[in-house]
């Protein structure tokens, strides 16, 4: 079956499902990167939602730069779901985060989509295997999540259900590489995936902090953006911590802090520190390194901060 | 007492305790915004240690601009603890995490300091109030958490303990708001302060998918630089997800996304959504907002994001 699927570089008609910020902010980014765009939601005023969201993105896009023949005007919204993705390469759906409402509307999907072609949902949490199971051909059902906002932040995390083919998930990481997304493909399927569950630990401990009354919303967001916030663009936590460790790296980080794995610092219990975790940790910060040593990611972080607060400090006063 | 207190800005002579990572770094913070520094670390390679951390950080630190008659010479290294707090304006700790070796090393500068002069501990998570109870004048130490590196991310979380003034904590953030710093003064104790316990809950989260395997090392760091982490430089958590709320803001995102709070996606228990802290997420953002609408924070947001993807984009060409 996946013989007869378009080629992910020869899509050119993506269907769009949900007019929301997810669904409105997908369509930018596939207009920008020159698709046809067909998109449906049930919204009476889908249509006008729509154009909105793309005119709200449409000058961070330009500014980007846009592929060529991406024209604004390569958007059309259909009467119904089945008209939308009658003629489709491909499948974007971007519904409500209710989970009989995606088991719904995806069966209805799976049904009016050609049999050959690959269906995503932009799904924050649910897995496929869950949301799939009213499909008749599941095999071709993947999520593929994305970040807000769609047409800016590269990542999408693409991972099937027990009923999908491995060659639709690889087709759908393909496609998205192609479509200009930074893809992680996940082996296994894990409520959250990997960068909302990351993100909802923080926003949980936050929500907790702000209910105990041990810091308020504006503490919260300054702790961030004047904080860790400046590192993150280009090291992950992983490598933070490696560099934290000096010249040690991760062995050091962890034999200094493990200890503090007991401490109270946030209400999420940290797992046992066997050492095989200690060996996982060090070697995958060894390999993130590629060799660098400890003198070249400072300097390399050093960049990123001083590039990072000068853009924010030209944003405030072009502000 | 505090009468007797050098004025924040008056500030010129500055001992640093601890040449680590982080004590090193405070040393060319202090250095670059040309401030005398006496250092003191029990390690017999101190000063070698400590001349290399800074002349690391310089480059650095002379891109993002000198202050008037900063110069790296300006550093001594003291032979002893003594010596080297005895003629200083403020006193910055920055010793290895180890409780007891904390106290007795702060009772040690709390008997060698002048006894108008704050002390202030760089201590990632316990409490002052932990940490000053063998000081005889526990009224002038506070805790002044930086992050790494303390001489270019901007963030000092400033707290007292229960022994301490008020007046000191007020001195301490005034002190680092002159001295360059952004200032969260806190007004009460929580472990690992505000920063750190968002910035565990990830860490946390992440060694539990290590050990796991639901995600390697690279996984989990590139879905942070290509993803949240893009965001976070101009709007902590919580103003990411009132603009995630759409146009209805943090009010929509929380009646919308509410549910998921009870989903398995991080390890961390959510707090109860009680209509309180429903409220609290919506007036703490509103004022974030500040009067800014959906549609410029949108642009805003995106110019940042986009500014921090071409800084990334340009550090990586370059090396």
């Amino acid at each position: 079956m996946s013989g007869s699927r378009t080629a992910p570089a020869d899509v050119g008609h993506i269907a769009c499902i949900g007019a929301g910020v997810i669904g409105g902010g997908w369509v930018a980014h596939f207009l920008a990167r020159g698709y046809r765009v067909t998109a449906w939601d049930p919204a009476p005023d889908a249509s006008e939602k729509l154009h909105r969201l793309v005119d709200l993105a449409w000058p961070a896009l330009t500014e980007l730069g846009l592929a060529e023949g991406a024209d604004r005007n390569n958007l059309t919204v259909a009467e119904t779901l089945e008209n939308a993705v009658a003629d489709a390469d491909f499948v974007q759906e971007s519904a409500p985060e209710d989970l009989e409402l995606k088991r719904d509307l995806l069966a209805r999907i799976d049904a009016a989509t050609p049999v050959d072609v690959v269906i995503s949902s932009s799904t924050s949490g649910f897995t496929m295997t869950e949301m799939q199971e009213r499909c008749t051909t599941p095999q071709r059902l993947v999520v593929g999540h994305p970040f807000n906002p769609p047409y800016l932040i590269p990542l999408v995390e693409v991972v099937g259900g027990e009923g999908t083919e491995e060659s639709a998930v690889r087709w759908a990481s393909e496609f998205f590489e192609v479509a200009g997304k930074s893809v992680i493909t996940m082996d296994r399927e894990v409520p959250g995936f990997i960068a909302n569950r990351l993100q909802e630990a923080i926003w949980r401990e936050a929500l907790h902090m702000v209910a105990n009354g041990e810091a308020t919303v504006e503490q919260i967001d300054t702790s961030i953006t004047e904080g860790p916030g400046l590192r993150w663009p280009l090291f992950g936590p992983c490598l933070t911590f490696h560099l934290a460790g000096g010249e040690g790296g991760m062995a050091h980080m962890l034999d200094h802090f493990g200890p503090s794995l007991k401490a109270p610092w946030t209400r999420l219990e940290a797992p046992e520190l066997t050492g095989e975790l200690r060996d996982r940790m060090v070697s995958g910060c060894e390999q993130a390194a590629d060799g660098r040593d400890n003198a070249e990611l400072v300097a390399q972080r050093d960049s990123a901060v001083i590039a990072v607060m000068r853009a924010m400090q030209q944003l405030k006063e072009a502000g």
